[in-house]
């Protein structure tokens, strides 16, 4: 049986979780689920499909993802199902599925119509419970995808921000931002220049570090991180609180 | 051998609940644990008991639910187990198990007296590591609920407030704020007329909308949710900050 | 099959801890994965070495602990496997594993050096995904720790502040506040006189409850807690906020 693994903005304060992982086990016993996380901003669909795109590739082949950061749930956006030659992907069509989908080769999209594998009766607010979580149950004991509702040949896709090369150098921005305070950047590893300054809040960091602790305590200093992009992070300290940087905030990479 | 689900108060900050898991494991080898939520407000038994009532019927017919909100552990306050027709439910009592209970069939109820399933030596103030987890154990692996302490007649209920039929219409609150800031009602969706209006801190919501995302972003709305009884909520916002309410605000719902 | 325990400041907003149970979902197929808990304060690793000293008791002998709170991520610190006779810890050389360790008997303390058990490429800023999760899989599923790399003699160690014995009573202090606010001391139960008044924060506590609910709502009260050490509670609210006080906060017992 394969594992099914989850991926939400509902936290953990609240019993929603629970439940899903209540009717997947009455569904589909003994699968195994692992929780990628619940904590998705509240209805910020890109973070959520950034974490996805991220996470998915270090679970084993043939995984279920259920992701769920929906606002429009009950409204007529479609329940989707993408599989890809690595995973299958269960969600909203809002480009939450779309950045790891498209890091892959997509076998399909299926447009999840057929009611049958279902809960009955299903609510206008929760599908993670009355749709996604039995769909999932249905998936990792067997069923075909192709079962789930006729094929489709579009979804919903989140664009990222552009990498822009100026005169200065290669102007990115902040994408995300982690529970140490870390800030992740848009700039892939392999378009730094051997040797750089970083601009960001009007702070000029002095090259790449090779680690976090490279840095002095409290100083804002630049990393690859493990999504082998650009980030920026201060040493025992939060570089979002020290540099006041939210999502959205440009940063400048200049050649030396 | 049954699952063994989980709802507390004691957050995922501390171990407490890793080391009721860790004394499930030590005894009750390859038993499914599932979290419910550790979110339960804290000491706020009627929170989990709203909880509790509203996850247990989506999991499997048999589970072994654990339920600590406690504020009164290591006192007189009895341990207890609840048997259902669908349900094993394990916990204080003080009121906690007793809205999942009385929505279902009660076989027994019985006072947790026989110590040979509880941890030694025993703590006054961990009765989920020292009482709860390891008599789920037992149960889960197949000890009989009547072999844990003598049955009882009785146990302490909480009283949920009452809905009232006034002249202007009907009259209900908020019980529950979810991690949304979803502002959950005890106005069950069968009371509500065909149409009406929803006053709410000095605001007024026509009709009961389709879904959260049948309003506009930022607007108040009201909606029929997955616990089935009337929600307040603001589309890609949270009804808790837009109208500063809280548990127990007045709902009024009028018919049109 | 081994269990795996997790104990990491990694919170559970971002994808690190799904990502971890990815590797080894994909390494270690079936192997069951507890989360002991991931909300260490970030980067303290003190906290999380006395999180981990007084959860590995719990687990069943054999349970392979990965623990990481590592600020050092990416230096020389070295990578360690301290084998114990109850336990095999994983994590960075730090203090982290120390407590846990040396309450036990010591077997043998690894330098994880063969790289053939790590991920590849190894990112310099989540070892939790790239060296600690992928060893974890492998010592679960019956890789021999003598095998992980050669054996050293010495690690670092986190030195507990020290109780002193004065001539008004026993001074000690604050090691550690939970998610109720209740203010953990570094004072053992045996070592508290028959009858004692505790000061702290220029409150005076008389004697030593024998449970939370024994005191009046709101006021502090000491118990012994479930680390089996002297603890300052409020009754139905929280110690921490009640007193002002925070880790490092002297203690005073007082024999009557």
């Amino acid at each position: 049986m394969a594992l099914i693994a989850l991926t939400t903005d509902f936290g953990t304060t609240d019993a929603f979780v629970g439940v899903m992982k209540g009717v997947i086990a009455a569904r589909a016993p003994g699968v195994v689920v692992i929780d990628v996380t619940h904590g998705v901003p509240a209805q910020d669909v890109r973070a959520g499909a950034l974490i996805l795109r991220h996470a998915v590739p270090y679970f084993p082949a043939g995984t279920v993802h259920v992701a769920v950061v929906d606002p429009g749930v009950g409204s007529a956006r479609r329940p989707l199902c993408v599989e890809t030659e690595h995973a299958v992907l269960l969600g909203p069509d809002n480009g939450l599925l779309s950045l790891a989908a498209t890091s892959e080769t997509i076998r399909r999209i299926v447009h999840l119509t057929e009611e049958r594998f279902f809960r009955t009766p299903r609510s206008a607010t929760f599908h993670g419970r009355d749709v996604f979580a039995p769909v999932a149950a249905a998936v990792a004991t067997g069923t075909p995808v192709s079962s789930l509702g006729p094929e489709v040949s579009d979804m919903e896709r989140i664009h990222l921000p552009p990498l822009v090369r100026e005169d200065a150098g290669l102007r990115g921005q902040i994408l995300y931002a982690d529970h140490f305070g870390n800030l992740v950047t848009n700039i892939p590893a392999d378009a730094l220049p051997a040797r750089c300054t970083i601009q960001i809040c009007g702070t000029r960091i002095r090259g790449v570090a090779p680690s976090y602790s490279a840095g002095a305590p409290g100083m804002p200093l630049a990393v690859v991180n493990s999504w082998d992009v650009l980030e920026i992070a201060v040493r025992d300290g939060s570089a979002r609180e020290r540099l006041g940087a939210a999502v959205g905030e440009p940063v400048l990479v200049v050649p030396d």
